[in-house]
């Protein structure tokens, strides 16, 4: 039986999975849901997942969710290639940077996707301009990573990679809007500010299957 | 060399890695350090962790933070007994629990306990209620795999009992201060409301070396 997943345009903890999925060329059935629709809600996504959020990830009668574990399982039953590392010390530095990631960075990110995409919020608000700075702060951290090698930890391309870009991306895409101008002067645009980290989503976007992966409704928008 | 573990008394996040430590049978070099000194930020400690948190594990040359990244560290190099379960699927499972923990409840249980420990704070504000409110929900969730299993996932003590339990601890220590008890009327005592929940509490705690991890400053107050 093939592997489903379930996810939705946009959400970056669903492109995760998608990048895993293609990186390491496993075939699957796509189910796109329209969140404006509520789908992700549905009786059926609610039976896989009661918290009713995606990613949903179903592979025979074995149902997965929560981005991470959905990794950590594709890896566990499918290892080649590894994403979690060749070591148990790389592994553990792959998992540091992830739960440091979620920790400290991703609440940022969310914070000015949220201000940015709904609607009228006074982008120059302490907690908006907050989140900015603390988020110049860290990609100055990662792009110290990735001025001395290719990807986040260790030689190869990782589930920390796969964490972190659909978050850069969604940052990037906020920060792109003209009411975000001001607010993104200093980061944007990222292959100036961050140039190793711009590199870096250019790796990753050349990646086989990637464009698979790309929010359809991200397109030409 | 022996493993080198940096923690503070309380941290319910240094807690799990001395429970994984124990339940591994790993001999370790114990740090406390006083969170009241700022022994955490010193200048030794930030060259370990430049956030300037613990836990810290030092294993030979190999350093690591972030505990679900210590824990995953450990159950790679010292397999015995495995924390991250048997099979892809139940590793997946013990993975799912602990990002759902961290993402849902975790930030419901510091808002309980900053809320109490953090001095005059109104304990019937909608924010705290709230959160007890979820923290009441979740609770009873958990409480639904314990009254069928002895552990949170699968048939064994795992990673997800050590990522919770300190958790839950520091949630029952906050609700048995006398200014809680309105708050807590629902919650506490747990062994009555989630008797599941709360024979799981003392099984954990009937484990060897759980003398070990418990919070020194806890002890007679």
């Amino acid at each position: 039986m093939a592997i489903e997943v379930y996810w939705g345009s946009g959400s970056p903890f669903a492109w995760r999975v998608l990048l895993a999925l293609e990186h390491k060329r496993l075939p699957y059935v796509s189910h796109v849901l329209q969140f404006s629709k509520q789908e992700h809600k549905s009786p059926h996504m609610l039976a896989l997942n009661p918290r009713g959020k995606v990613p949903v990830l179903k592979d025979g009668d074995y149902v997965c969710f929560e981005s991470l574990a959905i990794l950590y399982y594709l890896d566990l039953k499918y290892p080649e290639p590894h994403i979690f590392g060749h070591t148990p010390e790389e592994a553990g530095t792959i998992m540091r940077v992830i739960c440091e990631y979620q920790a400290y960075i991703e609440p940022h990110v969310n914070t000015i996707a949220r201000a940015v995409f709904s609607g009228p919020t006074d982008l120059g608000a302490d907690p908006i301009t907050g989140a900015m700075h603390t988020l110049g702060t860290e990609a100055r951290t990662i792009e110290g990573r990735l001025s001395k090698s290719d990807w986040i930890v260790g030689d190869a391309y990782s589930a920390v990679d796969m964490v972190i870009f659909p978050g850069i991306q969604l940052l990037k895409r906020a920060l792109e809007k003209p009411q975000a101008r001001e607010l993104s002067s200093r980061f944007m645009p990222v292959e100036v500010n961050y140039p190793a980290l711009g590199r870096w989503l250019a790796r990753v976007a050349a990646l086989p299957g990637y464009e698979r992966t790309y929010p359809p409704h991200w397109r030409g928008t």
